[in-house]
């Protein structure tokens, strides 16, 4: 049974996400969240001590988030390849959804230069995440619908690059065909390995 | 010949140029360039008049530095296959070379959400790459080193897309062999072109 106190923080995390989607986590304060929910300064402290706090709270809730819209859907897919068409479906409808772009691509690119404990946290999540391509992969080869010189990790970096490709031409292009180019460059990897 | 104030102006470009890879376009205030290069505020207001006349002559003097480091070296290259081939290897060692990492990309991902002069700039840098990859592409398809049916603008979103992938493993992911994995996606991109 979730708690109002626990709602509430999950209202408000789920907001903190969707801004520093806009803005980057380095621009969102407690002074800037207050603003955006209507909260007293002194309420959020009650939920979130400091900003670096806050930015850490806000990549487990987009980890939960993605977890359970994209890595989650998929694992009820068939093993192996449909399993990874799911994967990258799911992915590239997550980056859609969001009114500020997904909000893991928006941080590495902000705070990778950046040391410290949200920096590493977030490349935790994304060595998760590229970890769970590659065993997806590892699958695929075992069920036999890839070949067996497929290099797990090389695919998932090759898969990454072609989200990352899709977000610019997306977000910052313009790009109608945008969905269509990923589309194409990922019908030619999964090819190749096959 | 370039007067004293050019060559300060220029000097301060490229120090905010280095600052906003780090810090990001929007971070890079007037104050902050003050603090970095130890100018007055006032000395910085009588080359850049706002923040946002700072931020588009960044990504000016980015496109310019981009220009000369990565695009006019390539021009040099035999037409066709071994141009862009040079073309890729110079993009890398630009990400590399830089402490920040590609300005562009930071402030791609960054401002993708922020309507205004400043991303409209950044759109159309972007924009005019994508554009000069893609006519790399036409040439190497004229020369007979690709295929006719190579569809140029969807190689250079791959292109892209593995340039991206490296940027994000090799400064967030800390992965050594971040060049490797795009040099081997590039090569495969290649090779199912000829």
């Amino acid at each position: 049974m979730v708690s109002k106190g626990e709602e509430t923080r999950e209202r408000i995390l789920d907001r903190a996400m969707a801004l520093a989607g806009i803005i980057g986590l380095e621009g969102l304060t407690i002074g800037h969240l207050a603003r955006e929910t209507g909260m007293s300064k002194s309420g959020l402290f009650a939920h979130f001590a400091s900003k670096e706090e806050l930015q850490l709270k806000v990549i487990e809730t987009a980890r939960q988030r993605f977890a359970r819209d994209v890595f989650l859907p998929a694992l009820r897919a068939t093993r192996g390849e449909p399993r990874i068409q799911e994967l990258f479906d799911h992915w590239l409808a997550w980056e859609k959804a969001r009114v500020g772009g997904c909000p893991f691509t928006e941080a590495s690119y902000e705070l990778d230069d950046r040391p410290g404990p949200v920096r590493d946290a977030l490349a935790a999540a994304q060595g998760e995440w590229v970890d769970a391509l590659a065993r997806a992969v590892e699958i695929a080869i075992d069920e036999g619908h890839f070949r067996d010189d497929v290099d797990p990790r090389q695919f998932a970096c090759e898969m990454y690059g072609i989200f990352l490709a899709y977000h610019l031409y997306h977000r910052l292009l313009d790009a109608e065909d945008a969905a269509d180019r990923a589309r194409a460059a990922f019908d030619r990897l999964v090819a190749a390995s096959r």
